[in-house]
C-alpha cells in the first residue's frame, strides 16, 4: 500500500468545472478563461456557469438573480444567534454554526442546486449581520432590487456601493468561486460520498476553510503591508522575514509556479480602490513587496497567489480583516456545491487505509498490576 | 495523474492507533485485542488507551474519569437551542450544530486531547437531550459518580442501570471508538490539516458519519428484524430481498472478508439484553438473518458488521432508532480526535487533484447574441 499522506498528484474525480493551468497561469471555469469572466461577467452569471455548466439565457440568469434574491433573509433564530455571539467569537465558528442551522432548519426535499442557491444567498446576511453587530450598527435588510455584489456591500457599509466598488466586489467573488481540488472542496466530497446531505458537505468545507493554511493567508498579506511603513522599508522587510525563516504571506502555490492569474486581476482593482485613499499606502507597500519577492523567490517558483492582493481589496471594500475567509466561503460555496453535484453523478464511497506502524498482540495486564 | 475516486489502497497516514486484519476478522486498539478489551475494560480506559497510548495506571484512570465527568455539562445556550429543536429537527444534524456551538463557546488555549475530552463528556448529554424532549420527560442532570457508560443510560431512561445493561453500554461503545481509516475519519483529517480547530474536524466528522452509507446502516439492520414476523419467515424475506436487488443491511464489509469481530462480540450481548423481553423475537429473527444470509453471501466474504447487531443493542438499551449514528459518534469522537492528533504531529494539507475532461477555450459570447 502506498502512503500517500497530501494526496499529492492524486486525482479525486474527473471534472469539467475548474482547469488551472500552473505552468502558464492560467485558470478556466468550465472552459471559459478567468480573465474574460473578470471582465465581462459577474457574481450571478458565473454561478450559473458553475452549477450549470452554460453560460445562461437572459432569462435563465433572471430566474437565478431573483431566486438568488428571495432567499437573502435568514431566519429569526439564526440571526438572534448570530447578533449575540457577533462580538466575542471567531466569524468562521459562527458562519460553520449558522450554516448547520441553516441544515437543521431546512426540511424541504429539494434539488442539491436549489439548496445551495439557499446558502449561497444567505451567507452574507450572516456576514454582515456579524460585522454590523460588532460596530453597534443597525442591521441592514437585504435589497432584492441590488445585485449579489451590490446587495452585500450595501449590508455591510450601509449604502448602497458605487458602479466601481460593486465591480471590484463582483470581480473578487469570481475569482474566488472555485478552485479545482483544494481542501475545503475535499472535505466537501469526503462528506457527501457517505450520501449526507449539502448543509453537512458545506460546514465541512467552512470548518476546512478556516485552516491558516487554507482560508487564512489573505488577512496575514494584509497585516504584513500594515507593518511597513513606506516602500523604501520594504527590501529590509522581506529579507528580514525570509533569513529569520519566516514565509512571505500571498506568496507560493502548491500549483501555480508563475504569477497567480487572480493575483494579478486583483492587483487592477487593488489600485482603483486605493487611489487617493489612505490605503493607497498599504498598496504601494505591497506592490514594492510584490516586486522584491518576485526577485527573490521567483526563480524557484514561488510568486504572488490570490491571497496577495485580496485582503487589501477585501478591506478597502469596508470588511473588518477577521472576516475576510467568510467572504472567501460566500464564493467558493458555489465551487463546493457544483463539486458535490458533480461528484454524486458518480458516487464512491471516500475511504483511505492507514498503514500500521504499531505493535501487535500486547497482553491486556489488570489495573492493579500495571506499572 | 492517477484516478483513485474511492482512495481505496490508498494509505493517507501512519498509525500506531488501530489495525484491523480483514481476513482474519481481527482488530486491535494500540496493539490490544479487540476481545480483551471488551471482555475486560470499559469506555473510559480504551479512551485513555486510544488517546494516550498506552492503559492507564489506577491514578491516570482515575484523573481521565473526573475530568470526564467534570465536563459533561453543556452551556445554557446549548441546552436551550437543543431542547427547542428536538422535537422536529433530524439527531445528526443537532448533534452537528450543538459540537459546532460548543467550539465557538470554547474559547481556552488549550491541548488537543483536553478538547476532546470536553466534546466526548458532552455528547451524552445532547443525544439524552434529545429523546427526553422528544418524549416530553424531564431532563436528568448528569451524574458525576456513574461511569461514562452508566450516566449515559442513567441520562436517556431516567434509572441507574443494572449492570448488565451498564456492561453492555460500555461493549458497544468500546467497540465503536476506532476504526482505522474511514469516511468520518477522514473528514477530520482533511480539515485538521489545513490547521483549523479540533471542534471544525469533529464537526466535519459528524457530518460525514451522517451519511447513510456509513453511520446509517444500524438502524436499517434494525428495521430488517421488525420487518420479519418470526424466524421461519427469514429464508423468504432475505431470498425476496436479495432477488429484487437490495442488500442486507448490516453485512458486508470493505475490509473484513469474514465475520466482524464487533459483531460476534455484540451478538452475545445482543441476546443477553433481549431475553425474555419482548425484543427477544427481534433477536430470534436477526440470528436467523445472520444464518440464511452466511449461508448465500458468505461464500463471496459478505458476513454481518459491526452495525448488524448494534441496532439492537441499542434499542434494547433504551434509545429511539435515529439516535443510533448519534450514540456512533459518541464513541467514534475518541477516534476522530486521536487520529487528528497523531496526524498533526507531522501534518501535510491534504489536497488531491482532478482531471480536467471538458472542454477549453471557449470564447466569452455578452449575453444579448446567446442561444
Ligand atoms: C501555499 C503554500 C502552502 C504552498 O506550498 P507547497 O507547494 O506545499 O510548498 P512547500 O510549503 O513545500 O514549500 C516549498 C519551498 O518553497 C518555500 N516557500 C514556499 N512558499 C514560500 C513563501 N511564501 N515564502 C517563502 N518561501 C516559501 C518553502 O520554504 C520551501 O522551501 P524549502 O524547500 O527550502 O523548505 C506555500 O507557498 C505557503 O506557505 N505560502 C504562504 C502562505 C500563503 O500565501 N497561502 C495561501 C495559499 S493560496
Ligand atoms: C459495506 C459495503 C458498502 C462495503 O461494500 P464494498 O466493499 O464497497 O463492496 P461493493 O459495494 O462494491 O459490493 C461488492 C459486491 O458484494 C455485494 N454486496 C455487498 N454487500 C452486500 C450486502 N450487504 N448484501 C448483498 N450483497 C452485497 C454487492 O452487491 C456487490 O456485488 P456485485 O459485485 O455483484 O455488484 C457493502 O457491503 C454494503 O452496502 N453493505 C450494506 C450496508 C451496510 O451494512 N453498511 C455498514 C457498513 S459498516
Amino acid at each position: 500500500m502506498e502512503l500517500r499522506k497530501g494526496l499529492e498528484d492524486i486525482a479525486i474525480k474527473e471534472t469539467s468545472i475548474t482547469y488551472i493551468d500552473g505552468d502558464l497561469g492560467r485558470l478556466y471555469y468550465r472552459g471559459y478563461s478567468i480573465y474574460d469572466l473578470a471582465s465581462f461577467s459577474n457574481f450571478e452569471e458565473v454561478s450559473y456557469l458553475i452549477w450549470y455548466g452554460k453560460l445562461p439565457t437572459q432569462r435563465e440568469l433572471a430566474d437565478l438573480k431573483s431566486h438568488l434574491a428571495e432567499e437573502r433573509n435568514v431566519s429569526e433564530e439564526i440571526s438572534t444567534f448570530v447578533s449575540k455571539v457577533a462580538k466575542t467569537a471567531n466569524p468562521m465558528d459562527i458562519l460553520r454554526t449558522a450554516v448547520s442551522m441553516m441544515g437543521l432548519e431546512d426540511r424541504r426535499e429539494e434539488g442539491l442546486v436549489t439548496k445551495a442557491i439557499k446558502i449561497t444567498a444567505k451567507i452574507p446576511t450572516i456576514i454582515s449581520l456579524i460585522q454590523r453587530t460588532r460596530r453597534d450598527q443597525k442591521f441592514i435588510e437585504p435589497d432584492p432590487s441590488l445585485s449579489h455584489a451590490e446587495n452585500f456591500l450595501y449590508m455591510i457599509n450601509g449604502e448602497k456601493p458605487d458602479l466601481n466598488f460593486s465591480k471590484t466586489m463582483d470581480v473578487a467573488l469570481m475569482l474566488h468561486m472555485d478552485h479545482e481540488m483544494n481542501a475545503s472542496t475535499m472535505a466537501c466530497l469526503v462528506v457527501a460520498s457517505t450520501l449526507s446531505d449539502i448543509y453537512s458537505s458545506v460546514v465541512a468545507g467552512i470548518s476546512a476553510l478556516k485552516g491558516p493554511l487554507h482560508g487564512g493567508a489573505n488577512s496575514e498579506a494584509l497585516k504584513q503591508f500594515m507593518e511597513v511603513e513606506s516602500p523604501d522599508q520594504v527590501e529590509k522587510y522581506v529579507l528580514n522575514k525570509l533569513s529569520t525563516g519566516h514565509r512571505l504571506m500571498g506568496f507560493g502555490h502548491r500549483i501555480y509556479k508563475t504569477m497567480d492569474p487572480r493575483a494579478k486581476i486583483l492587483k487592477d482593482y487593488a489600485r482603483e480602490v486605493t487611489e487617493g485613499k489612505p490605503t493607497e499606502r498599504l498598496y504601494k507597500v505591497a506592490e514594492k513587496i510584490e516586486e522584491i519577492g518576485i526577485k527573490i523567490l521567483g526563480k524557484r517558483g514561488i510568486y504572488p497567489n490570490v491571497d496577495f492582493y485580496s485582503g487589501l481589496v477585501f478591506f478597502s471594500l469596508g470588511f473588518d480583516t477577521d472576516l475576510f475567509p467568510t467572504i472567501f466561503a460566500s464564493a467558493r460555496v458555489v465551487g463546493w456545491t457544483a463539486h458535490v453535484d458533480e461528484y454524486l453523478l458518480d458516487n464512491k464511497l471516500i475511504r483511505p487505509k492507514a498503514i500500521y506502524v504499531g505493535d501487535l498482540g500486547k497482553k491486556y495486564i489488570p489495573i492493579d498490576e500495571r506499572q
